[in-house]
């Protein structure tokens, strides 16, 4: 299949050329998103929102069949309740927004808009959870925050980002550290089977832990550049926020204990991971499960006599396809075939299907896949079960290519100079490490690398930290990272 | 059936006592909202924020099947751009909140925190649209606005609300009128057939309307102490905004021409209308199509060794009523039933089962409607589709009783002192008037009535204004209002 260039769109920078330019390349010709008037902030146009809008029905099902209820907390965050909980204001007050003026007055204390919203709900969670019949208490909200970033970049890291935040408190530590895992978890299908992007579950080192957490798991992801890109993270909160915050619950016993807790989230920077693990220089791809167009007919006409019969099958055809499920756009602009594809082809539609007069004599179509540009003639009979097929295949070899793209990109080393190497090259490294921040600051310091996380599935194995030479039982992921 | 008033729970206040706690003491014993740390602001608790859920699923089926597509514009709008359209910022200016620092510095422009999105929206529409062929432009957002208000109150005017707020732009002034009323005629619909609450559509005066429009539209809907409550408005913008914005496009003979606009929104104030427009001195009464749980089965096991037995109808029964898709909850809490009753009862379910060894041996169920306090025995045959025809008994019921009670209530006046003595008994009045704004601002200091709307189906009538005698064509709906 031959782009044709000819039409007054924007080009796409190559990768090879300029990953940066290409990565904002595919958002501008696929139509995702766009720079807001407001510094750092961003528009998502409705080609993206609709990306989010399939991501948030994914999850909020699988949340959902997990026993967590939806809710809403404020925006707006009392600065004093921020405050309270020490690492955590650490990590936040140098990023947030305050609203010092409103109603035409100064106010009395400024309102800090959220980050993120540890600290007022659990402010309310103490005054809700009384007994131990009142647990776990499972809570999820759909919300914006705002986190006032230096450098921003459509979708990986914007002032304003949408996301999801959980918010679970338990009984017992071991309660706690199973939902964290367990959340972690759908993240990790969600990533897998439906973003096809493959990820590696693990802990983060306690640097690069979240602000207040007894300990982070995450997802990291390789982008096509090599570096990470953390997909998202659960947090075991451990009673750090409960003894602040006096969540607390009375016990079998009556006795008054703290209770444990945890909180998880995923933002539309996934959005951006998904962009930059599947597409080409050509444009967009996406993954049919997560794809809002599944599926876009080109009637094919070349003389208007054609037109009618072109019509009738282009119609029995979407209806077919749509009667088991497939989401299906016709394009039925006046305007050149070699236009359509054109522009499909950078929106990442899976598949492509051309219908024209010799193709119905023939009963067949053309199927063109957006993720091998492969073009192959499929008969008509059965095509809504053989379009469904090649879904299904399209899903799956999506996330086996990103699988095999990372699995070429990550090495394991033992020598300082080979671990520079690697991490200037734009690889995933598992290398030993002792677990002593000072040597961890160091190596980011002199690489750029930071440990992406310890994954759960590394094999214990005995050596010595790459930098420092101590005695190390585990290898853990270093890369640079979004 | 008896309502059990022993346990520590709080009691509801009557409305007759007191209208106001009354509506506040439903939200608080059906666990809908409560007020958050921040002044003005309100947590929605999972059982109120349900209800928001099946709102939002409901009408974004319906804007989608209009050709409406779903886009996220930033929280922050430059403080410029809102002060561009002068009606719009004399109307907003003197609630809205300000971001005046972040990420530790001043910032050299402050931030309003969005109370609409027409400014934002509209910049960025300017260089969107092009052509004709760009039109229309159809876009929604659901999002969190903020409007500084003096006194909130739980859904109904509080400083953080959530919304949607759609925006489009037209070739003709006809198609604009045409999309603003279609979008109202959405609302009224949902009023109606979802929420049980009967609405008067209708213009807005000149002097209610939306600041910066050509004309609002509005569904008016009657509280039970008589009150009006706009429960959604969709705006005719004219080419105001498109003029101060410049959203222009080419016309097909290539002339300039200046878009027609139309915004429309409903919030999560209608659910204050909803609690207030069918709710009793027990509790929430909840119309089947818009709770979130339709039927609370309740095994009723008076011996142990009853249990087994029950358990097992209990979960047939269930199934049996999930797999015609209604939404079930079955209580198997270890306390008494009449506690259940009475906690069911406040939460608004529509139809509560119980079902114990006696029935089971009769092959009956016992049912109660939440609505009118009637029990029945039915038969265990059939159960599931008498189920489901009696939960659509209840919504239709349900709008008939609110809509009799708001006609019992609305009364056509001709006399200023019959006026002020319906306005003051609580009466929607319908009464004439000449069309003057100084009137009409004179009838708002003397009575506190607002003209709610001028209804689009009130006969042409003939008479004088009720205050000042002038010639009058029409009789329009004068009332309080919250």
């Amino acid at each position: 299949m031959k782009s044709t260039q000819s039409f007054e769109e924007k080009s796409i920078t190559s990768r090879a050329e300029d990953y940066n330019q290409w990565y904002l390349d595919i958002i501008e010709v696929a139509d995702l998103a766009e720079h807001a008037p407001v510094k750092g902030c961003m528009i998502i146009k409705p080609y993206g929102y609709a990306l989010w809008e399939k991501t948030q029905r994914i999850l909020d099902d699988a949340f959902k069949k997990t026993g967590v209820q939806n809710a809403y907390f404020p925006l707006f965050i009392p600065e004093r309740l921020l405050k309270r909980e020490e690492a955590h204001v650490e990590g936040f007050a140098p990023e947030v927004a305050m609203v010092t003026h409103a109603g035409g007055k100064k106010l009395e204390e400024p309102l800090v808009v959220r980050p993120t919203s540890e600290t007022i709900m659990y402010d309310v969670f103490s005054k809700w959870i009384r007994s131990h019949r009142d647990l776990p208490l499972l809570i999820n909200q759909w919300a914006n925050v705002v986190r006032w970033e230096m450098r921003t970049k459509l979708f990986l890291r914007t002032t304003e980002f949408l996301w999801q935040e959980g918010h679970t408190v338990h009984a017992t530590y071991e309660e706690a550290d199973e939902r964290a895992r367990m959340m972690l978890d759908i993240y990790r299908d969600f990533a897998e089977n439906y973003m096809a992007i493959p990820v590696i579950p693990g802990q983060k080192s306690e640097s690069e832990k979240f602000a207040g957490a007894h300990a982070t798991y995450t997802c990291e992801a390789m982008m096509q550049d090599g570096k990470a890109l953390q997909f998202a993270t659960s947090h075991n909160l451990g009673q750090n926020f409960a003894k602040v915050f006096d969540v607390t619950f009375l016990d079998e016993q009556s006795t008054k204990q703290y209770g444990w807790q945890t909180s998880w989230g995923l933002s539309t920077r996934t959005i951006g991971g998904l962009i930059m693990t599947h597409s080409d220089d050509k444009g967009l791809v996406l993954p049919p499960k997560i794809a809002s167009i599944q599926v876009v007919i080109i009637p094919i006409v070349p003389k208007e006599w054609d037109a009618e019969l072109v019509g009738e099958e282009t119609r029995a055809l979407a209806e077919n396809l749509r009667n088991i499920g497939l989401s299906v756009h016709v394009d039925k602009r006046d305007i050149r075939p070699g236009e359509k594809f054109y522009e499909w082809e950078k929106k990442g539609v899976p598949v492509r299907i051309e219908i024209g007069p010799k193709d119905i004599a023939a009963n067949t179509v053309v199927v063109a896949r957006r993720d091998t540009s492969e073009k192959k003639v499929f008969p008509l009979t059965n095509i809504a079960e053989e379009i469904s097929v090649l879904l299904d295949t399209i899903q799956v070899d999506m996330l086996m290519r990103a699988k095999a793209y990372r699995e070429e990109k990550t090495v394991s080393v033992d020598t300082w100079d080979a671990f520079v190497e690697k991490i200037e090259a734009g690889n995933f490294v598992l290398a030993h490490w002792s677990g002593d921040a000072k040597v961890e600051a160091e190596i980011k310091e002199l690489t750029g690398a930071t440990i992406r996380c310890v994954p759960f599935e590394q094999p214990e194995e005995e050596g010595v930290c790459i930098k420092s030479g101590k005695a190390s039982h585990k290898r853990v992921v270093f890369a640079k990272s979004y």
